[in-house]
């Protein structure tokens, strides 16, 4: 056992970081004067544009991508404290290294099932980040933890699919960049529970794609990543050659697809809790009150010192992980998996839930970034299933060992 | 002891229900509508204007106003259960009845210390809702909670006062018929600690008076209620017969203010959590997943029976609180006043937050009520200052007993 | 509403503290002496037998018992604050006003249900103080808060019963003047789920009563108040008039002892809250590290704070479930008892622990009464059901209005 | 970053977890019945004797001690592991490895700062667990996280020194075997704040020595292990070859001691934690309430998630430390060891208790291991300073960096 980072992570962390401090986080405040001068605009922003040429020009360019396959093949344990460093700025710094959920995982579906031809048309262009992609799993009308709930139907006729459904929550799908939909839907609702699902690709431009409406997070639209849609398949036409592996694989694909979701959303989830815990520390120090600074008062250091541990603690526990899928395989690591889903999320909630309070109000509005980190990674317990039916699984699991 | 409400409180309780229901809930759509169609309108929207008309017509109106200074004659223990009710709808129902804060605060000043020149330039059009107002008190660059922190400076200068400083978090102040800001600000940096300090009537049209900007709250604007500002005051004159009370009495004044308005707050909370219970219970029967009902999965019962003891304990501790306020008065209701203020919204926030877990993706965003009623008791624990100030002096409170 | 006690409450209370002050707490550290040298000894302790002359010279005795027969006819409401203070001191200061349970369920069982023979042999000795009793109920092999799983038998042959089975945690039976239990058991394991059980009079020394052993709390024996002793009845036999009312109205009895003996609990619980929370404050006070009181450092003056509130808001709920049983009755209380059954210990149980924290070693060991509150007030969360047996019924409750 | 344990860790965890599974499991219930045959004997029972002999004829013996002065040599990355595996059988696995504290932490002092002539007399038959040890440091009257508060003199008279004073919490000390007291006292109240401090060895039998009395840890007297005793020293004459180190090294000693010693503590309050989650596990199984197992109801699968995820994220923060203390060094670990000494206890104690809430009765009484784990870990938030002394220094350790 050997908690030293190899020399790759290390030089991978330290330019990650340069380019936070010198590039990202100066571009914040313009990224806001540039959303506000654009208020119906939900493409990428001319900033974020200018960050990813520079980012791309340092190698500092689709590092997620795991393998030799045209990322930086960085391993799991290699890429985490990078993306931890995108999370101090979730609105541009994943972004601007093109590792952006839900591009991420669109991208790694299309490198490990897609076909030859699927990744010509789309792998290539979401690498090169000359279009985004959005990701069509949750619908509004069921639990759509429970996939056999899916209610949107991929019905073959000839030489097509035929896809009718209704979704929400598709992030980025504002973006009329975003050019393709992954689509989840059921080709045979009587097919065994885990095999009635299939994935199937919808170019934005089919006939019979209607966004509905932007969603909000907690009064945040999230324009800068595309937002979150509604969006209404009705008798969409598409070819065969569509569709990603096999009729039935949907559910198993989206398992895979979610073992490497999870994990960056909570390695980005230690970066916004590190920049919550940071800003706490600064106010502490240089707010005064009752003729001395926070720090010195009542629950204060022990918020911090608390954000610290739980941060320290959560942080090994998503290393492991990541060691675990590289070393024995997504499947194998989904215990730890699912506990950082879980445990991530809502210590950071806290974490930045305590920033806010030390910062009064400004820490809901948007004079700091605590109150949009808060809708974040509030969202983040409800996504990709609520930590509620995680908590039963893993339950479950340790009573069946 | 007795612990069955009187029947003028079951009248006043009767008939705000059947207003809520009947006229309030119906409108919130209505309200959402208006809100939509005119993006940069910081007044009052039409949907209040005729709930106003009703209301009053009902004899709802400005039930706050204890005594028999024009109001309906309730005690605190009398309106609290009817303040609950406006809670359930806040955007729309505490406006309905004329009992909205920051405008009750600032006519109870003006009730209890106003002059009668001043009573009828200012109250008469409150307590018409001709008008609105606001209450300028926190500054941003000093933590507010320690009052001798102020900045804003108040100068005799023959006839008039010239008023100096930065405020924000003046709630209401970017609606323009605002006529009318109380500003709190220092007389006498060198007086006593609680006695620097004076309040002041300062017309909105007055010169040196600039609405900054809006803040917003997580990513809501509160336009409904005339949002919050940040207001400059540069060198803006009034005359002497603006001040309130006396030089040194702000402090005063505004513990004054404070007392029922912090109850006001606690008590529409509760109103906010019943309302946040009530969907969790629908939800909890509606949604099924995993082939059951939300209601007979994990946790969920445990969260509905313990939101439900909070509110039931909490309710008695608002309503014995009101009747101390009644009966030995809001000096002697001290402690229960600070109780309350720190346990009424922490509960709320706790119940609002599992409301919105039950509820998904709908939970977060516009489709339930219940991001916003987040945001809004999120902000009460800094609102009148953070909980960990009335804690630590709570708890001085004790060790000195 | 008014939360104003009446006279009759005041005049108890008043002298209920006094004597808690002037005798009960200046006799713990004879209880103590007293204890320590007669290890094998189960009686009670000569101290008390004092204590309960004193008592009930001053009339402080049997107050538990409402109405007109034979207590001091207090109700629900005028008696709880008179628990509360016995709580203060749990080892003494029940039995000294013959307050303590299991006799007062006990009481009222023969009460309400017993037959005037029964009353004769069993009640009035009771109400006497000459003997004690034990209530035999929960069994060692199964779930007992689930009635139907309970395994003893109660089998009719001729004029007498016979009773075979294993009891556990009845409190009170390893003292030897305990001279009855009341047994709960099945005489009919086919009729409808709550027809089943019985309650029936056996005397300790009828034959094959075995007290197989003593039970221990976090290490306590419990020898103040009899103990808790695991108890074997093989094929013992009654005559027939010992049962309790009918055939199969074991339950209805056993909800209808429950009621007020939950209630009676967490009015001492919160009692032994406020003991607690005086000792916080008392050593927050004296106890110096680093140079200033412990009052003066991190989270004590926030503990205090809390515990404040949590207790004014449970008495509060506790007063009114004692309303509710005195005016609408018992069983329309249901949801408040399980309500402060859930919420009172649990909130003592974090008071006593924080005041165990505060006190350091002092906390753990036996120079406080601390620890062996948290072991009393932590049993209160498994006694007659555990907290999520009660969490779960009372949120289905919700679910089902 | 590696997080695969090398091959000396697997073979003696794993020889470690067969000799608990195979010998310290089945022999808890003899040492019960050695502890009950004779009450008032404080000394070693035979079984623990046994597995000694067994245990160190099996070369699992000392492995706490790092480095190559005797023990096996294991790093405190490898001896982590074991440590926790004793923490199943807190009251029989340490002792029989012989890495019990206080005895551990006594012969590291040895080890590093004795004299040939000190390790010879004391060290010596510690290693051979020929003799016991106490460390008395804890005093009474005051808060002794506090180094400065100690009060009790060790003046120098001639070749002797002269110790006066009342120590308690001296765990072991009740036991006559323990031959040898670590006494931390001052020999210079007036120099430096960490340099006031000496420790000497003063031998039970030394005139002036007197056991005042055992402590209880709730109703626990820790007689298997020799109790806690309150120690007074008058007058107490010893030569000074006796002292550790220097005059004034006191502190540093103490320091060097408490890392070891509490990382050695969250290891076996880990192996606690997991015993209880076993438990738990297997009682969710096999218990039935109301038709189906406990695993099925309520927040039960919950709290078992969560009691896995907490572990598994805590033993990695332990591992953490022990290799930066192995790496870098303990001084340099200081963070990490503070962190998991907050930690730690603080989530076992909340693991015990829920597990037993989940075994109702059983789980208070002695008929399972729980209550006693639970007094266990409870007295670590207290032990080596409270909780709240090292998040106040964690904190300000944040704030200053």
């Amino acid at each position: 056992m050997d908690f030293a980072p190899d020399a790759t992570t290390r030089d991978y962390t330290d330019r990650a970081r340069a380019f936070l401090e010198g590039q990202v986080l100066p571009a914040e405040p313009v990224l806001d004067e540039q959303l506000a001068a654009t208020p119906d605009d939900w493409t990428v922003r001319p900033v974020v544009r200018e960050l990813q040429q520079k980012a791309r020009a340092q190698g500092l360019w689709n590092l997620f991508l795991p393998g030799d396959h045209g990322g930086a093949g960085l391993t799991n344990l290699q890429y985490a404290p990078v993306a931890e460093i995108t999370g101090w700025s979730p609105r541009l710094a994943p972004a601007a290294f093109n590792c952006a959920a839900p591009d991420t995982g669109n991208m790694e579906v299309l490198n490990d099932f897609g076909t030859p031809a699927q990744k010509e048309r789309w792998l290539e262009p979401l690498l090169d980040a000359r279009i985004r992609s959005a990701f069509c799993m949750t619908e509004p009308e069921v639990a759509s933890s429970d996939a056999t709930n899916i209610g949107t139907l991929i019905r073959r006729d000839g030489d097509h699919y035929v896809i009718t459904g209704r979704k929400w929550w598709s992030t980025g799908a504002m973006n009329p960049d975003a050019a393709v939909f992954i689509v989840m839907g059921k080709t045979d609702p009587d097919a065994a529970r885990h095999r009635q699902q299939s994935m199937i690709l919808v170019p934005r431009d089919a006939a019979g794609v209607r966004i509905v409406r932007p969603l909000s997070v907690f009064g945040y639209d999230d324009r800068d990543h595309g937002g979150h849609a509604e969006v209404a398949f009705d008798e969409v036409r598409v070819p065969v050659e569509n569709l990603i592996a096999g009729e039935g694989d949907g559910f198993a694909i989206a398992q895979a697809r979610l073992g490497p979701g999870r994990i960056h959303h909570c390695m980005r989830a230690l970066g916004m809790g590190e920049r919550a815990l940071a800003l706490m520390i600064e106010r502490a120090s240089a707010r005064h009150a009752f003729g001395r600074p926070l720090a010195d008062q009542g629950v204060v250091r022990e918020w911090i010192a608390e954000a610290r541990i739980q941060l320290e603690a959560l942080r090994l526990l998503v290393l492991k992980t990541a060691w675990l899928m590289d070393t024995v395989g997504n499947r194998h690591a989904m215990t730890e998996i699912q506990a950082i889903k879980i445990a991530v999320p809502r210590a950071v909630q806290q974490i930045v839930d305590r920033a806010i309070q030390l910062h009064g109000g400004a820490g809901v509005s948007s004079d700091t970034p605590l109150a949009e980190l808060y809708a974040g990674v509030r969202s983040l317990r409800i996504a990709d299933g609520p930590d509620e039916v995680h908590l039963a699984s893993l339950g479950r699991a340790q009573l069946r060992d």
